[in-house]
């Protein structure tokens, strides 16, 4: 029989070995991956759980102010991960028993390992949510602000890749930026999942020490309480809905990419990005790679495949620890990814300029005001609208749109008067551009403005948590 | 060169063939067999259409009267459907046209052919959204009655499938009700996003056409507009939003059939659910197979499958089709097995009954009260926990938890005193239980009402937009 | 207590209701969908086991003829399918059972409902895999016949949508021929593993009756016994790979109308796809919109997710039903979706045009030719690679490229030259084309060869067998 | 205009400024982070196309001696990577440049910057996928063994989680083994997939450069050549196969630690894993946690969603990076995860103990001998099966199976008996048992043999290609 190293057990009551080196490998090294994106989180709750027991009188002064020292001296460090003597909680009780003693041994006193982890994994989520909500709305406010300088700029729409009607570069960046403010919603939300306590749960439904879970999450700066014990400690459909919503960001940013490559190509040559998100090949001296964007459009199909894969790790009984375990590193990793490649798309969108000479060309080659010409003889003869598209359908089969011979008004082939006439809510003319792009900054604003409310928020809180603990480990008396 | 079918091209300006047999099968096939799901909704669509149209003056009044007489006659019939032809909007123009004649011409006016199918599959989908809703609810209250009725008897709480601590039948059964309950949440806000009308949007960003998007979406009953015509006709992050929605509800239910399962072996003998969930075997006269926790395990890992498809569709450039046109059938169809996993899973958890008696049995076996028992000695001694938590280590592996041995009193190993301490919020308690079920009566409640308001509130929309049409249809004036 | 419908249970020893609302909508509906899937597996796996049960005398000679015939009867029949009476097997069973009598009751004899089950999805699975493989194999005929008429057109090579190299058209189109014929090795391998019998295996092990795995496997076609039992039963990685490769064959198929649709904007202009591969615009008379593109592309996105689907489904216990309970539906959906697209994917390459005008003018306005240049200058002055590749750059940034400027030979600018020079294996130039044309052309006549030879066989043994029943049906002695 | 960092372009003809933050951020360091994966593979590609270069003429004999011997140098360093100077070419031609000037330009004569990648990713692939089937075959070892050792011991099958029939420990242990089996074989063919070279394809289709792709695929040790080059360079059916491999052969794995999980419950009993694959809790003296079987179930779940993401990201056009970028980390990291988790499962398997005196008491109390005792009495009575069901199946209903009032012998009801009975091929009869176990261990000893001989072929040639080099280096004649 192995030996367990030092410090890797409790009491071992009924485990009596030290860990296999293929569940090192496989189990601990996986958790301990994660202690950057943890170690501060745990000290923070560990803190968190001694100064309410601390507060409640269930840890004997002496013991309470050597475990506050101890923890803040912790929070500064390091921990030297070692996989050998277990997971990130495992470790640092081993630190703390070496350093204090038994007094160490409150920190487990109503309170599983998991619940340390889960808050530290929270409060991680919580700054990358914060940090991704910020990059999308600098997307939609690059977006935005390209809608702004091209709201007049004529621009064919395409569908099927084919030229459909006149519209304008404003228009088509719009419809970028919307979907970009709804993610900005949906994250939202999903902070509002994070920002809530799971501590002070006890193992399940509470436990015979004298717990606060308001006073905890008031600690921590969470903005309430997850109520029901066990779904506090083992829910995990915020984060499925989470992944999701990062993989729905990438994907609307990788369908602007996917635009871009097309009007940037040579071919349609309709817009350019900057050189600062193209390559050079290394063979090809004629070459210039618009590589941002196979970054974004790669990074949203991994994205979508993180997504699959934390919903089918969540297809499993309640309480089994397989449901978290990935969790951590699959979940902060996507977000992580989505806010770099918002950022980038965000840059994409900064730095695109419109060729307004070959738009205008492509609308008129394209024939994409064939289906003005039909609206006009629909409207000046009273004919249906089958009837007059049958009339230019034949037209356009000769090659030219003629408005004398279509006996119709020349203002029908005039770009401007089709966009100018574009005036339901919603639509390509002057006012409701305006009204939309009035909207779409209001609400960039916004979103900008929480994000910097809840990033001070959080660090004073933090401050607050660590002063006061400060104090605890210093005063003389309980 | 292929004669294209009678009434499948419109003037064949570019295009001079039908239609391949392959895309006939891959393609219109594909699209008609959405058909059931859309029918209705282009009838409604094409009447709203029609009618905005005819109150701006854009439809001479005969043609108008036509119109809407062929348009509520269509709407009672089912169209036959053959790929031939192309897809349900080619068919129902064909049939107007041989109807009515060029009449028909009108329903093109200031409209692509896939708006209407866009309006359709809303209204589709608000109907099963919401019956999506209703049965997660129904599901989240039979979990709230399982919990009212198990609210104070003993039950094991078990992580890695070993027992771990005292708990409820009840506040395990309410750990189920939680996030069935947010996703009543994440369903209503994905209705809401269904409930925008796209409606008025012209081909891309409006019309010469004197289109009217408010009295379009308030014919239609749509809540409201979705504002960018562009973002209107082709968004898709509600749809990935609503079938990802869907798995994790899904994904939920199986938990609980996961959990079921295990608890109702014979080996656990905790639980047993209905016999009119079972399934006997053919081959096995002994089997009593609990065939429904199959179905709802089976249709989770579909459905998160489902949820994969439709975001990997989404990457893809704007205006392309391609992301739109599987969404029909796949969104739809998802949000419908849902409703069905859902339902059972309400069957499933009314049907529950609990075996006191075992559960208490094994509270007692699994040692579930050591950690009590630690809890004791530390709090009766001022010992840390980890030290008392080693010399229950200890009594554990010598087989027996002894209160006189351990030095702590009897109340300790008494079940029911361990639960009378668990009054934390969202502790197993009575009076954190009763808030909790109390909170999730409410809210269930109140889920149920919005569904009939909802249900009710479509219906009425309808009824007025034919009787519109109908009088429409009729008057001798236009 | 409501009654079971009649037939739905055997003894009901332990359950003695009928199925509820919730599981038949849920439960034998889902499985009923299937009816059309299996029906005919069903009735030969049934014909099999009698024969075999009979051959080796564990069935009186009376019983045995009654059941031959009326399992003939049912053959030709399509079975009313109603979920309260359960699934197929037992809607099979009744119908017996009403027809004649105690007879029936050897159906079970030795085989679990499961294994009739598995045998019908492994023979439906049998046809559906073969015609995928030949859509695979007329796509890639589609893009060898391409490869062979475009073997010296030269084109531009596109990497980042940016022209890179000269090509041909012909060495672009075989780039897809290759990876669709690597599809072909897969699925034939994935036929080999639906080829398998898990036939004759009893409940889990074995049984007491004296069954006969191999005859069983020859009477049904098989080519081979799945050996170990309960894996024979319960085995589901071929599955996930042949959805996965379905999966794969799509995305192929998608990467190549990925590129059509580009190549095939007027901007663009290289190719052309035919008229029945597109669809007009009901509002825009200009539109020639390439429908088929974006079927084969929304297909492959739907694919990825039932990829995902099947997988996910697959995590579970063994032994669980959940795991099988979709796939029967869920794979072969799969798999006919593919072969739809496959052959849709088949008729746009057979309907590629080229237009080698537009192709060498892209090549020579995209500066394509710079790398030859810059080679031609490396290869006649041995300066190192990259000096030579800086003095192209500086040229190609003052717009031409200039041989005597450059110091070279006239012919690095000419493309001809360029492509003769692509003599490596896997090359442009007309010798390694050819070789590859020869070896792919082979290659998709021994795939077409293999599926007719499959088809037949299985036609055969299913003959054979009917006949053999027949014949057992009226014998006068067992 | 921001200037580029030294070195970070070539001549930079159409592109003049350095990364933009986001791109570095988002892009190169992505693409860095693969560098430890991928560096010495570099090293090794660009010595052979060097070495090829030189045999054939194509560099001066002083320079192909400077580049050589700096080759050699820096096949040793660990390159300090810095994003702000692009990707690991990027970074590999600043060095050698700095050190050896224009000699450095020669390794981009006739090769793109991605072909080093493609065969540096190929040779790690290779070492990857090698130690995924030992680890595979490891696992099947484990299996088989526990097969061996636990042959006769009876143990109850169970489906639905009901006690099914009577079956052995060692007939369950295999039906593990036979799919990890089959993973084996497919883990094999996509090495067969990877050990093809890419190399000496030129740009797309060859180049005016003499390369000579046998050559380098014989000095990089390749099993041959991958034909077509535009297919050579860009192909990914391989890595989707190989990724979707690993998530089948890490959910075989799930599924048994699932069923390990069940049957090492306290209530099942059944079997008992090691100490040194459980975990205590911090929190419950009495707990002994199967940490080992979350680890593997949680790998599952993760590896489904990156084989999906692979695939998703498959869904773009041709010669886009996109569908590369991303997967030299993403297929890789999922090699390597489920070697690790495969490790882990084997040693599962080999710690697992049965408790044979419960599972003989589960086998009887099951009711696990029903469908024997309804099969002898069929076979001794004649009377058809389902009849003989119903009568056993009342007897279980009345809690007792007795063979006096069955009217059958005593041996219908001796475990032993049925097991005897179980001859069929694959069944769990002691010489069908034998078989297979012969069968899997032959198949077990010749993959590990594949794995050393691979292994060591592969060491032996990057000896030759550095001996080679190292003679190149020093030679005094070209």
């Amino acid at each position: 029989m192995t030996e367990p190293p030092e410090g890797y057990l409790g009491a071992g009551a009924r485990i009596r070995r030290g860990p296999a080196p293929e569940l090192v490998e496989a189990g601990y090294q996986l958790e301990l991956a994660d202690a950057p994106l943890l170690q501060r989180g745990f000290g923070l709750a560990d803190l968190a759980h001694a100064i309410v027991l601390g507060e409640r009188g269930a840890i004997p002064a002496a013991d309470l102010r050597a475990l506050l020292g101890a923890l803040l001296d912790l929070l500064e460090e390091d921990v030297a991960v070692d996989g050998a003597y277990g997971d990130l909680a495992n470790l640092r009780e081993r630190l703390l028993t070496q350093r204090i003693g038994s007094a160490a041994g409150w920190l487990n006193a109503g309170r599983p390992r998991r619940e340390a982890g889960r808050i530290a994994f929270r409060l991680a989520l919580r700054s990358r949510v914060v940090e991704l909500v910020a990059a999308v709305a600098r997307f939609a406010d690059g977006l935005v602000a390209l809608a702004a300088r091209e709201r007049d700029t004529l621009f064919p729409d395409y569908t099927y890749a084919q030229v459909a009607q006149p519209t304008t570069a404003g228009h088509w960046s719009l419809s970028f930026a919307y979907p970009a403010l709804r993610d900005v919603e949906r994250l939202r939300r999903d902070f509002a999942w994070v920002d809530r306590s799971p501590g002070g749960a006890g193992g399940v439904n509470g436990s015979r020490f004298p717990l606060d879970r308001a006073r905890v999450a008031e600690l921590l700066g969470f903005a309430e309480v997850a109520t029901h014990t066990r779904d506090a400690i083992w829910q995990t459909d915020g984060l499925c809905d989470l992944v999701s919503h990062a993989a729905i960001a990438a994907t609307g940013a990788s369908r602007f990419a996917e635009d871009l490559e097309l009007y940037c190509t040579d071919e349609f040559g309709l817009l350019r990005i900057g050189d600062e998100l193209c390559r050079a090949s290394a063979l090809m001296p004629q070459k210039r790679n618009p590589y941002a964007l196979a970054v974004l459009r790669g990074g949203a199909g991994t994205l979508i495949g993180r997504s699959a894969g934390v919903l089918a790790t969540q297809r499993t009984p309640s309480g089994r620890t397989d449901n978290l375990l990935y969790a951590y590193g699959e979940v902060s990793g996507a977000v992580e990814l989505a806010a770099r490649l918002l950022r980038l798309a965000a840059a994409c969108a900064g730095s695109v300029t419109v060729d307004a000479r070959r738009a205008a060309q492509r609308v008129r080659d394209g024939f994409a005001l064939a289906t003005d010409v039909a609206e006009a003889i629909s409207l000046s003869t009273g004919r249906d609208y089958r009837s007059a598209y049958d009339a230019v359908g034949r037209a356009v089969a000769e090659g030219r749109l003629d408005a004398v011979a279509l006996g119709i008004d020349a203002s029908a082939l005039d770009p401007a008067a089709a966009l100018a006439a574009r005036t339901v809510p919603g639509g390509a003319a002057p006012e409701p551009m305006d009204a939309m792009i009035g909207e779409c900054r209001a609400a960039v604003t916004e979103a900008l403005r929480w994000t910097e409310v809840t990033r001070a928020a959080r660090g004073r809180a933090e401050d607050q948590l660590v002063e006061l603990a400060r104090s605890g480990s210093r005063s003389s008396v309980s």
